[in-house]
Formats: C-alpha cells, structure tokens, sequence
C-alpha cells in the first residue's frame, strides 16, 4: 500500500511517498520558491538507501498546483517512476499545524474537515491556509484517492483543562479559544510508540516524557500513552528556548520593551519569533556552530547552550513532578538525536531521580532508536529518530481502515 | 536594640518597630488612604501577644510625611509609646521593590545608594518612586539613625548568567536590563535561614526549594544558601499563577490578544496585573473562597485551583532538577502557612522524588514553623512562617555592624 504525505508551507511544499508494507519512503521530495521568478524541485528516489537517485528541476513554478503536479508526474514517470500510474497511491495524507479544539484526532478530508479547518485560521494565520492549499491542490490531482488531515495539535488534545487553561478572564477561551494546543504531536506520538516497542510494553501502561529538540522545540508528559502536558502554548513561540523563538516569558517583559522601544505588536512578534533564542544570544541558531564556537571559548555561544539545556532541564523536571513516576525519557528530532552533549547536559546530575546516562553509549550511538541509558538505569533514556511522515502515513491508514 | 522597619507603598505606608534582643515586634501599624480626604492609621502596640493593644487614626493624611510624623508620636507617646523618645530607635530598614544589578545585598542609605536606587525607577515604576519617598521622609524625621535598604531582588542576584538571562536579543539586556531579577528575595533567604536552623545545619550545606505562596507566589531554588533559580522575573508578574497575575505565558498568547481586541501595551498589562491569575478564571483572588466554592461543586474554582497547584508543582520539579539533590522543601506566606490542600496536592504522588508528607500533620499543624513530612521523608517538608520584617531588622544590623 503506498501513501503520499503532504506538508504544504506558504511557498514551498514537502511530499514523500511510502511504501505502507514496509514503512520505507519511496520518494521524497521537496518544491521551493513557488511563485517566484526560478522554482526549484529537488526529488529523491529510494532516499537514505544504496538505490538513492535524485533528480533537481529548476524552472518557474507558478502555483503549489503546478508544483504538485511535476512532483506526481516525477511519481509516475516511466524512466525514473517509483509507481506505474498516479492511480496507484492509495491514500494522502496531509499534516495541517493547528487543529483548534475541533480535532482530537486525525480526520478524513470531507467539505465539513475543510470548513473546520478554515475555522481554526485565526489561531494560526500562517500555516493553516497553506495547509488549506495543500489539500485543495492534492485533491485535484488525486482525485481517487481519499485524503486524511493529521494534525499537529491532535495528540496534545488529552490534556487536562488545568494543564490548557490559561490563567487569563476565561471569556478570553470562550470567545477566541485561547488555551494551550501544543505542536509537535505527530512527532511526540511517534517516539512514544518506538519507546514503548524499545520497552517492550504496551504504550497503555507507560508513562514517557518525550524532548523533540530541533529548530523548534517541545518537551510533551504522556500518561498511558496520553498527552498531558506540553511545553509549547497556543502558538509554536511557547516553552523552551528554540534556535530563534524566545520560549515562555514573564509578559511583564514583553510589555516593557514594547513600552521602551516603541514597537508595535507585529514588530514584537518578528522579534521574539526570528531575533531571539539561541540566535538572540550568540548571533547564531545552528547549535553545531554554538557548540564549535563555545568549545573555542566564546563567552556568549557558552551562554546560549547553557541556557538552552537549562530551560529543557527545567521542563523535564516540570513533567516527571506532574507524572510522579515516568518510565523513560525521550529525546528526539534534530538536537534530540545527533547532540550528545545536550542530551548529557539535560540528563547531568540527576542520578537522584534515576535518570542514569551512560556516557560511552550517549557519545557513540547513533541512527537507530535505542538506549543510552546505563543497564541499571530506573528512568530509560533513549535516543529515537523522529518520523513524522511515516506517522501521518500510518494515521492515514487508521483513520481510513485501509 | 530597636529597629524600625518601613515598607512604603504609593499611598500607604507599613511599619515595624522591633526589639532585635528578643527579635518581637514591639509595635506595628499601617497607614492607609494617604493624600485623601480622610486617612486611616491602625496602630498596634505588642501585636500577636496577650498584652496587644490597638489604636486607631481617622483623620486626614495629607502626605507620606504627616503619616510617619504620627506614627513617630504613637511610637514615642508618653502614655501608649512603646520607646520612651524617638531618638531610642537605633536604626531604620527599608524594603525596596527593585535593586536592579546595583544592589547585590542590603546597602546602608547615603546620597549615592539614592541616586542608585533612583536609576532602577523604569524596571519598577510603580514601586520604587514610593519607597525613596519612604526613605526621604523617614530620614528627615528620623535624623539621628542610620537608614539601610534591603532590596526583595538582592537575595537573587546570586543566579548564575544561565538562569536569569532571556533568550532575547542580547543587546536588550546590556541596554535596557532586561533580565530575570526575581522577588520576595527577603522572604526567601529568611526561610531558607529558618530551614536551616530545623535542620540543625548550616545553610551552606543545604540545597532548599522555597515557595513563597500568597496572593504575588514565587518559588525559589537555593544552592547551599544561594539564590540560583527563581520564578519571578524581570517584573512580578511572571512565573506561577497567582491572585490576579497571570504568570508565565506563552508571548504569542498576548499577542494574539492586543492583536484580536486591539488593546494597548497599559491595557494589557492592567489585564494581566489585576485580572488574570485566579480572578481570571474563578471571579475571586481569595483562595478559602476559591477552596469552599470548589468544595460545593464549583467548576471554575475547582479548575483555579487545580491550574494553581499544577504550576507550582512544575516549579517545584523544575527546581529540583534544576538543583539535583535537595533537602528540604519549604512552604511559606498566607496560603503557604495556612491552606493544608495546596501543600497535599503540590507534595501528592511524588514519593519517587523523596517527598512523603505526613498528611495528619499537614492538617492539624499551625502556626509555628515545623515540618510536615514523615519522619522518614528523604526530603523534608517544612511550614515555615515568614517574617519579612524581621529579616530587613536583621540585614539592617548587619550592614551597619551593630
């Protein structure tokens, strides 16, 4: 059975098409610059295999239409095709960012999905339209096939009303649905269950805290397989610090720079979402460059890490108090999985609360999920690659009983 | 020795007079409704003793000045006076909201600790103004006696760059000190000092986490006697959930708000200053209020409450994280000392942690500071009354080597 996920951002589309047999991606590709003068589409066969080949196309791409439609024929093309016929992939599945509280799981796209989809526009200006157009775009194209939204909030949607509230006048949730959402829930989800296949225990009677560490971040509480917590808010700048978002605050900050600076809100907003973080701090959102550049002594890429680890130490703390007892800890995504030193700087110290890194492995390890945590370990540590397209493949799958 | 101890508010000025050989109140009074047309002083002489007396002032109050002048009458009456002449009052502490990076610990007043004090006026605009008018008065009235100011972010300014940074652009903390200053500082080394003694162990030996819990809470993480976390920031209106403050936030939240409502940075602010926390979600800021409505049933303040122990149970775990290895947990304030339920259920279900309370002695135990965890607790569990008063009479005498 073969899927193709969609991830459509407001210029640029990412597709992979997998092989549901195996759960190995077929293709993968990604569409640049739509619109502009000179597009680019960068498509790979077989990606991170022996048989890997990639094809590039540069050449205008006006619309995320035609963008889609030279992606499915590279898809069916009879020289480099990887399927005989566009016909052949059975369902689509598109990841849309912000699902509201209108869904609690993944949901098949009827005029009823879009229409509610369109309704949670407001509460993520950005992505939810180009999600839209997406899925507008696909549904033309494969026509046959049955597309299914997976949401990156979805899996948050667990949460206890004390852990979403705001503590803000209440009508402010009832007018314009200002709570916490989380992000990151395909991702959460996913680790969670490769955790629990790695334990070897039902996902039902476990309780994990999962650290997706990458660009953005978030630190997710799951009980028995349920979210019931996650650092990030109503909107993807909550939590802890990113490569170039702030995290939480104290808004008395907020408030006092928009007062000393004169700024108004959009200004603001381009601040704490692109000047601040880790870039904030080091002039740099890369953590290989802070790392490089903090070993060599520079005082301000020592500060950024320092703090970086330091908030995500914080919410690990947070989450095992508000879990009481936790089986494992998770890291994932880009810094989760290829930065040893952030994941022993998170874990330093807190033999205490049975969390036991083995350095040798922490340091070694890498590609596959596995443990890095000593034998003796009460609190697993693992290290599980994320997979968010093989997740919103499978979620297809589910939702469609195929 | 006697020592007066003056917190002086925008209208509204507090007072101790304190024999530090017993180190008791000998009498206290407020003054309220300063600059109106009639204003209120209570008075007290031997305040919570078998020998306490009270008088009461309605008059009109016309400044800072003529209220201080009759306390200063009361003080020395020769009828109801607790010192025989002014002039036996040896020494005058002042509470001071803000001391930015200037004041790193308690600083005798002179010429230059004012115009240092008056530099921090834009990181507390409300509260400093009205503290150097305290400390103008008192020593125009007070002439003789040496005056100290004792800063509530002092005790803070321990925390390691890690800590107390944002991860904003660096540029705003070496411009505008935007930075995490944290409060209730002479609360929370009064009670870690407090701790220590139960303990029979010298601070310095002691990892401690304080929660500082009445209508402004903050929590606090002390490294051997040091401040090294705390959750206040730059202002009092971040970290845990309180009366009407809303706490940390996810800044998109606000922002999303200003931007659907329209409002000003100063409506904002008053929103999340007086109308959030608490009172946003429940109508009332009064925790015995909130806890009997919830006990009827109430959904509202059931969810107030359960957001507020959430919080501060977060803090808790991120403090001990952030800490490793702890050895007293310490409740103090109004809700602090009195409310039986927020101990239970922020201590509740961490026993993996080292944390077992002695649930009958949490209810039954008053007044005294005492330990509520089972005598085989491996984390103590401590009531800790504060008394801010006594720790600024006692920083006081320090600085001035009395």
């Amino acid at each position: 059975m073969k899927i193709l996920v969609i991830n459509c951002g407001s210029s640029s589309l990412k597709y992979q098409l997998l092989d549901m047999t195996t759960e190995t991606a077929l293709a993968a590709g990604l569409i640049e610059r739509i619109g502009e003068a000179q597009g680019i589409l960068t498509h790979t066969n077989h990606p991170d295999t022996a048989t890997e080949t990639k094809a590039v196309r540069e050449e205008p791409i006006a619309d995320h239409e035609a963008g889609l439609r030279l992606a499915q024929e590279l898809l069916a093309d009879p020289q480099v095709g990887v399927v005989a016929a566009a016909s052949d992939i059975q369902a689509v599945g598109h990841r849309v960012v912000h699902g509201g509280e209108a869904f609690k799981a993944s949901a098949r796209i009827t005029s009823e999905t879009i229409a509610a989809i369109e309704k949670t526009i407001p509460l993520a200006p950005l992505h939810n339209p180009a999600n839209l157009t997406g899925i507008r775009v696909a549904r033309e194209l494969f026509t046959d096939a049955p597309h299914v939204a997976v949401f990156d909030t979805a899996f948050h949607q667990t949460m206890p009303p004390h852990a979403y509230h705001y503590a803000l006048p209440y009508e402010y949730y009832e007018e314009m649905g200002v709570r916490r959402y989380g992000f990151h829930g395909t991702s959460h989800k996913y680790v969670a269950e490769e955790a629990a296949n790695l334990l070897g225990c039902p996902l039902v009677d476990l309780n994990l805290v999962t650290a997706h560490l990458g660009s953005g971040a978030s630190i997710c509480a799951i009980e028995k397989g349920c979210s019931i917590d996650t650092s990030m808010g109503m909107t993807p700048l909550g939590g802890v610090i990113m490569g170039t978002r702030v995290g939480d605050l104290d808004p008395g900050v907020l408030m006092y720079i928009a007062d000393q600076k004169g700024y108004t809100v959009a200004e603001v907003d381009r601040i704490l979402q692109k000047e601040s973080g880790l870039k904030g701090i080091s002039g740099s959102n890369d953590m290989r460059d802070i790392h490089s550049r903090a070993a060599e002594g520079d005082e301000r890429a020592c500060l950024a890490q320092d703090m970086f680890f330091h908030r995500i130490r914080q919410y690990i703390g947070a989450y095992f108090f508000v879990l009481g007892k936790v089986d494992a800890l998770v890291f994932t995504a880009g810094i989760g999985e290829h930065d040893p030193l952030t994941r022993e700087r998170c874990c330093e110290g807190l033999e205490a609360y049975g969390l036991l890194l083995d350095h040798e492995i922490n340091q070694a390890s890498r590609g596959q999920a596995r443990e890095t945590s000593k034998s003796d370990s009460p609190v697993k540590i693992f290290v599980i690659p994320t997979n968010e397209e093989l997740e919103i493949a499978r979620q297809t799958i589910n939702v469609l009983n195929l």
